[in-house]
């Protein structure tokens, strides 16, 4: 078989480098986050990137065990106790466009919208306006807007203020606070949802598209942790009871 | 369907608070390795227990594109290309008793030579030379020494240093260099592992045994995410092709 | 990289055998049930052997939205609903040693008193007494007995007839008839329930335990697909609303 | 929890019954094929349809240890060898667009060809060149022709000939067979593919293109257990080592 490349970690009888540091020194002088930031972006990242980054990943990590993830796990750990990957697996696999899958169309959407303000001189706000005109044409709703369970999400002002405290928060996030304001005053109220506020963010940080999906996993998978961890101190084994309704056809012979 | 309890995370419509605290104040004044702890510890960590923390997850986050975590994303992904999260659940899987599993043998391996200290009242070197004797007359490996690839793991003297100053390091450090010196004089160089630095620290920071392969999983995560957006945009599908050699029976008729 | 080895499938340019027999042939002349145990067994199966495990797949096949792993996989595609495959890896991830995982145990049990009958020459009703006497000095319950949903197991009367039509049943399915009789004698009623019925089958078919599970994922995955296919045609994204309380520790400020 | 609706298979204390068909019922008269078949279009099987089901389901149970599946199974059993399910559900995992995905392609193509037949009135052979001056005018390659393996797929005769055999190939079959012919003599020789073949049958059994991936996903899970099994029972843990080249910036010191 031909040698995999990589340009990522480098591992040879000595040691171990990730992106060029040796990875002791990456331990005694970075955080978690700085890692998955150097991982990814092949840089370590400045003091305000490397916050960002941490408050990122805790506002995405646990949602309680009734997120689709962590239901999945709990579900995959009640018939399957001894396999604890295997249940943080079957959590991870419930992420996909559906559940932490709006962030990906929602940079599209702010990218497509920065163009515009460079190609046609407008402002970020008539830009803003322009993205409403094309989701009622095209009867489509807009990502990043409007909650399923929270009226204003509580992980919007801490993202926010970290954001322009170190100074990282521009474009993408002004473009978001437009849409959601000229959303709201023609359609109906549309607060920012954490899909809209992270892709504003990791936008602004310059991520490109498909890390929200991967920053969504590696927030998520601690709390998926624990959730498994409490399925299997709390409960027993296969006491998740599903009620279900049969509307099939009714009993028949075979011929 | 009855209520599923919790005593992780509460969610209502206004907010979100993990184990009491809300999560906007978490993100503002924590790490991630800080809410990773508070996740299963249901306490906030001390700063040396952060620090700690971080340094773990970045230990173990990557280890190239050959481990088998890392192997194993890279060829889901490679027939697989559109489910980002099919192919770290893949890695995932990958992870289990041979793969990341000798941590949690080894914390047992260091609470019963503790026992040991206090029922029987000896030193930790002379529990630690028991451990060799068990091992020596059941034949078997002492789990958490002995390298794969690393004559000295590189993450060892940062991990350890790190606990010191800290003043985390206690009794399960001390067990497995103790464990590591009578075992090396005894059997052959036997060099702890990092999967023994691992189970020591995690044994002084108070976690269970299990806990040993969910901050694995939580650390490798991260650069399955990197490992998996190199192979899409480095490589081709279906690039990896595994040499194979017949050995069965030969080409036979049905009768 | 070495190249892997195998004695299963041989694989050139210009054919493919599965155990010496080229795939055509087998396309035209067995079913699947059929290549299973080929692949398996490493020779073709008799027509008994070939129907018996036709139906032991059917059986196997599903059990409803609500088993843990039909429950789990609908879940999983409820949040990602574009990854077919990746719903149906979560439901299997669901099986493990509480959801089908009771036959390898009973294989044991009957393994165990079959080898009584030989090496004490008693008869397999004194074996079936012994087992009952080992478990309640165990303290223990007996794998494959007793019903968490069905009075009498609908799929025993089929399998057991189909055994005997075809010569197949033999001591396996003795044994645990007996067992049912003695623990129903001595304990309370505890009927066979699928997980034994599968077990003295398999057993007398000389499949090796771990064949249990395998045989159950490959029936189940059937039956995943259909629950999957159900889910995304008549169901909408995200629409599981699992009822939960939180019984934590009540809202508290970070110090 | 609201209650989960289903029309597949009822569950009740004394029976199941898979499509109003009573369980023991279809073990005793079905093949799995059968099932399968019958979970997912609601009605029985013709013999014919049985067959060519079965013959399918073979056809795809296995490709050795180097297709990504039964690789990526592999791997992941070497690192996690007590779970069973997990190393399947891995090799699932690797099952998607590129492995197994070109099917859902060309039954789109053909249902696109096969209207044209229709509505423009014209021959089959006519459709199959305008399907080819469309892949030359978008520079798209055709779905379903041409091999990465194979110069002619070993399973095309046999499933063919079941097809005709049992009065099922009928225009899905006749318009594959036609592309292959104009593509073969406008662009170069492109020889019909299993997935080709595939989409080609399915189409004219009825089935909606994402059964497809369903189908291949039922049949190869036989060839993972399979696989699976033989590597737990002939090879080492951790045993895989993947050649890697590290090609990224050199060793740099944190500033």
């Amino acid at each position: 078989m031909d040698a995999w490349r990589t340009s990522i970690t480098h591992v040879d009888e000595k040691n171990i480098w990730i992106r060029g540091y040796e990875i002791g020194s990456l331990m005694r002088r970075q955080t978690f986050a700085g890692a998955v930031f150097l991982l990814h972006k092949g840089r370590l990242p400045s003091e305000g990137e490397s916050r960002l980054l941490d408050a990122i990943l805790i506002s995405v990590s646990d949602h309680g065990p009734g997120s689709p993830s962590a239901a999945t796990a709990r579900l995959a750990c009640s018939g399957n106790r001894k396999g604890l990957s295997s249940a943080i697996a079957a959590g991870i696999l419930a992420i996909g466009d559906e559940h932490a899958g709006a962030g990906e169309a929602c940079m599209a959407i702010i990218a497509q919208g920065l163009r515009r303000v460079k190609s046609e001189s407008i402002s970020i706000d008539d830009a803003a306006e322009r993205a409403v005109d094309d989701a009622e044409a095209a009867k489509k709703r807009l990502p990043g807007l409007g909650h399923r369970q929270h009226a204003t999400d509580p992980r919007k002002d801490a993202l926010f203020d970290l954001a322009r405290d170190y100074g990282i928060a521009a474009d993408g996030v002004a473009f978001m606070i437009a849409l959601e304001k000229a959303a709201s005053s023609r359609i109906k109220p549309l607060p920012l949802n954490i899909d809209g506020v992270l892709a504003a963010i990791l936008y602004d940080m310059g991520f490109p598209p498909e890390f929200g999906k991967f920053v969504f996993v590696i927030g998520r998978v601690a709390g998926l942790t624990a959730e498994v961890a409490e399925e299997l101190a709390r409960e027993k084994a296969m006491r998740i009871h599903v009620p279900v309704v049969y509307d099939g056809v009714p009993p028949r012979e075979i011929p």
